[in-house]
């Protein structure tokens, strides 16, 4: 059992001084300063993870973690929980193209990025299979709106999952670590969480999710509203244990992970915010280790992304989920890197600067 | 020479039995529909490309053309002349990662996309190298405030040049192919084309290049404006002839090319965009085969996607040309055709629809 306490004492703040030579780099480099945007800022930010000025981040892996939620019979997703364990199985079956028919193992296949798929809590029986990993608390949370979804054990044994898929992960050889989750109703658990953790209306917090109507969204923020009612927690953990979910205090084990391990996490969507408000909640300097990935249409994705420092590098209109923007991130994120490291400096190319 | 009635002759629309069984297979795929956004309408415009709802792109490869600018004379860019040609010797030269030490070169070589360069009309003599193809028309345009920039003649042949460029590019196995440019003074010409071909006023149609101040600003707005005073040209290729440049012409060509070719060409930026406006109005189902990159900081860029038909991918406040901002759309689209084919239905997966 990977030991929490030994993951919080090993984070520690970015490399200050290689972000300084990183910067510094990057006016010198043979381009007009700034001119590469957001990469720029982004550059910096990896060489900081990896403390040296010329980052070379090598393996990519997502991590989706799947998980029920009581709250889903309350009637807040367009789709059933049968759908969680149906899709865990797509996840890891075999097609002509290789493991996997969801959208998370197409895109992955296709930019290089290796696929990990966990079982955290779905509430069916999942068939074991080699390329899922059976790490499950429980059948589904308890139903947030009446009661805590999680007890604090199984939270922090849901975190320590999350952790050990990560170091396992990065073990393997990934720099770079999406968290990603699977789980019907995962969006009223991550809205109910931020609405505490940021200070807002349910309403600011609460969005669509796969898709429901203006009747379910209506019906989804009156289940939220409930269950900010239902209880006072404010703490990082207890907000986690009171309304969250099995795959986001995993994924906030992996970004606990990822930080102290000195890889860089890729913030996906609004699920995944959720779980790295409570990371960075229980240590600021995880802050440090994250990456940006696109905007989301969940209302509240904003407020997540300027409460962890995040501008994102794109706007594609997903709303699925599976860590599919993180994945779609790796290749920019690796460019940024390639510039600052492989870019010539004026000096070096022998071009007249401005 | 590459005969240009020919490729006029041989551009089609797109297959729209392909996009429309693209469109119905999108809606069976194990994702609530829509929620890979615009990787689903750029899923749809791949498979009208490829002739197929299953597309498979393979190679792509940037080209960037190289060119100077009589205008540049009249202090409208942050960078002298001499650039240009500096940084042609740039793309080219060995480095320890591979040839080529600009931002285009480490952007493509860590995303996988091929880069050719080509000299079309850069102003100084240009040492010869393998890696370098020498197209020029002209040691640079003529000043375009004050008299037509490029001859008919001169037109026609760099757009000649193009559509030689990007054939060898697909010949060698390129499916997607982005058209790139470097030429101090080049975002004056766009701008004046822009401004022209759209109806914009001069304002609205310029911005700050790559990075002119406020002085800067106000006089290369000037210079665009007497540009448009001179010359009533309202045709694509006498707008061309009057207004561009022969990096712009060669980009003209290459739009054409692909399009014959039935292959998919990227809009990089704002010159790019100058040059992509051309070739529809030349040839208007040249739209069906373009793809969108990102957002770009000048005036006028989002007119151009207006009237191209793209929305942009992501927004990563690019300003630097040579196709940067088409090599990072790459791994985008390559995902959103993966998405499209390698997907499973909801049927073959077993997964209960909404």
């Amino acid at each position: 059992m990977p030991d929490l306490a030994a993951v919080l004492a090993g984070i520690v703040p970015a490399d200050r001084s290689a972000m300084a030579a990183a910067r510094a780099r990057q006016a010198t480099l043979t381009k007009p300063l700034g001119s590469l945007g957001l990469l720029e800022d982004v550059s910096v930010r990896l060489a900081g993870i990896f403390g040296t000025h010329r980052p070379d981040p090598r393996g990519a892996a997502v991590i989706v973690a799947g998980a029920d939620h009581g709250v889903a019979r309350d009637g807040v997703s367009k789709y059933p929980s049968e759908v969680t364990a149906a899709m865990i199985g797509a996840f890891v079956a075999e097609t002509e193209f290789g493991p996997g028919g969801a959208a998370v193992n197409a895109l992955a296949r296709t930019l290089g990025v290796r696929v990990y798929v966990a079982d955290l809590g779905v509430a069916a029986d999942v068939a074991p299979h080699p390329g899922l990993t059976d790490l499950k608390i429980r059948r589904g949370t308890r139903n947030l709106r009446v009661e805590a979804a999680m007890t604090r054990d199984e939270t922090l044994r849901a975190i320590e999952a999350g952790i050990r898929l990560a170091d396992r992960a990065v073990d393997d050889g990934a720099d770079l670590v999406v968290p990603g989750e699977l789980g019907i109703g995962n969006t009223t658990a991550a809205a109910a969480m931020t609405a505490r953790l940021l200070g807002l209306p349910a309403a600011a917090a609460t969005g669509r999710g796969t898709g429901v109507d203006d009747e379910g969204l209506a019906r989804k923020t009156a289940v939220i509203e409930e269950a900010l009612r239902r209880t006072d927690a404010t703490s990082p953990l207890d907000v986690l244990t009171e309304l969250g979910g099995y795959e986001i205090a995993a994924m906030t084990g992996m970004f606990l992970a990822t930080a102290a391990r000195r890889r860089g996490a890729v913030v996906d969507g609004y699920v995944e915010g959720a779980a790295a408000l409570v990371a960075v909640g229980i240590a600021p300097h995880v802050r440090d280790y994250l990456l940006p990935a696109g905007r989301c249409a969940e209302a509240g994705h904003g407020a997540q992304l300027d409460r962890l420092g995040l501008r994102p590098l794109f706007d594609l209109d997903l709303r699925l989920g599976e860590g599919t923007g993180g994945v779609l991130a790796i290749p920019l994120l690796l460019a940024a890197a390639a510039a600052l490291r492989e870019m010539r400096t004026f000096a070096e190319a022998g071009v007249p600067d401005a």
